[in-house]
């Protein structure tokens, strides 16, 4: 049977989402967990996408198989018992076995947060220190022209454009609170690095050193080659996936 | 020269505020940072007052006398490119000679977040994970019991009992943001686990272990061997120093 989980966890001590040999990422803990569960029979763990090393997520969600039956407390119990301390199972259902975490999500939202003020030592792994001055109202200029059907080539690492780079934005964001700005993406999905590139745009329209409709020309250039910043991993969050 | 400083720090990997042979804290770190910019003879860092393990602080106050002649900015930079990226220096100011970080200290604020909600693993470190329903509203009605000048033995550990027990509490307030409880309490100081027990003896109210009126009656007691929860030092912070 097919169960589909819901779980946050903390990216900070993680080698990103994927499995890798001799690195501790968060598929490799959760396909422990749930092969322990499924009576120790090595069980693969399918996320809706992957996160960067030091990326956070607030509600990802995946799926597996398991030959057992035990009712979706139980599970939800069992997998928290046997996950380290930075994942966290939210909720287990049962779904169709036809369903697929990654093939038919329909939509996903990321956030980002920084900190334009002082430097905060206990946010220091959760929010981006930027500990300077941004141009709120440019950047607020500037994210509308994300919102949309576009070909996002210029927000990807060239050697990671492996597929159709076609994406569409439903909404984006920008809220300050004090000196806390928090940035939001909603869209039917996105690339390798693309949330951080267009945080990175975003920063250097906020500095002044872009114009709000750089945003427009360096969509249509379709050219990762432009000058600006990939933002740091550490102000990401992957907050909701829609199926 | 004596200065002034006002930092803060994430309390999660230090063995508390106060020096210990071979352990990390953040008093040996602080006089590691001002020793060196002090032409590296040894400084002494005296704070307000300790916090314990695991504890975090948003303002914590300390001094210290230099020997060298330097701008508040340069002493500010200086501290803070010597510090690790748990401590944070956010001023420096100059004060008289006969001003003392501690016995000048007017009144102080120390704010309790716990998480009532699902565990969240991205802030394990930083909000106390109950992840239980509590009756705020009883917890509302107890917390005003602690308000005014009290004999506060009862919350004190026996063998922590040295000075006179008697504290004035001028603000207590609970207030609830989701499933977040911010507990906050403003003194003209506090004994040591005295925060922590008063949280503890709140979160029994709040399960319905005791009353509200108890508060007063244990307060009057003047016992500590009465019964309840000391709170985890994960959601405790020292929020502010008035002097």
């Amino acid at each position: 049977m097919r169960y589909k989980i819901t779980f946050s966890y903390d990216g900070s001590n993680f080698n990103g989402y994927q499995v890798q040999p001799n690195l501790r990422t968060v598929q490799g803990e959760l396909e422990k967990a749930v092969s322990f569960l499924n009576k120790k029979t090595y069980t693969q763990v399918v996320a809706s996408g992957r996160t960067d090393k030091g990326v956070h997520a607030l509600a990802q969600t995946a799926m597996f198989d398991l030959n057992i039956n035990n009712t979706l407390y139980k599970i939800k119990r069992g997998l928290n018992s046997n996950l380290p301390e930075d994942i966290h199972i939210i909720d287990v259902i049962k779904v169709d076995d036809d369903f697929h975490a990654r093939f038919n999500v329909k939509k996903k939202e990321y956030i980002y947060k920084l900190n334009t003020g002082e430097y905060d030592p206990i946010n220091r792994n959760y929010i981006y220190q930027y500990n300077n001055k941004l141009d709120i109202e440019s950047m607020d200029e500037a994210i509308k022209y994300f919102i949309g059907t576009h070909d996002f080539t210029s927000f990807v690492p060239t050697e990671d454009l492996k597929e159709n780079p076609i994406r569409t934005i439903y909404k984006a964001n920008i809220k300050r609170t004090n000196d806390i700005i928090e940035i939001s993406f909603q869209a039917d999905g996105f690339m390798k690095y693309q949330v951080r590139n267009m945080v990175g745009l975003l920063i250097s329209i906020g500095e002044g050193k872009k114009k709000p409709s750089d945003v427009k020309n360096i969509i249509n250039n379709k050219n990762r080659s432009q000058k600006f910043k990939t933002a740091s991993p550490v102000g990401l969050y992957l907050k909701k996936v829609w199926y």
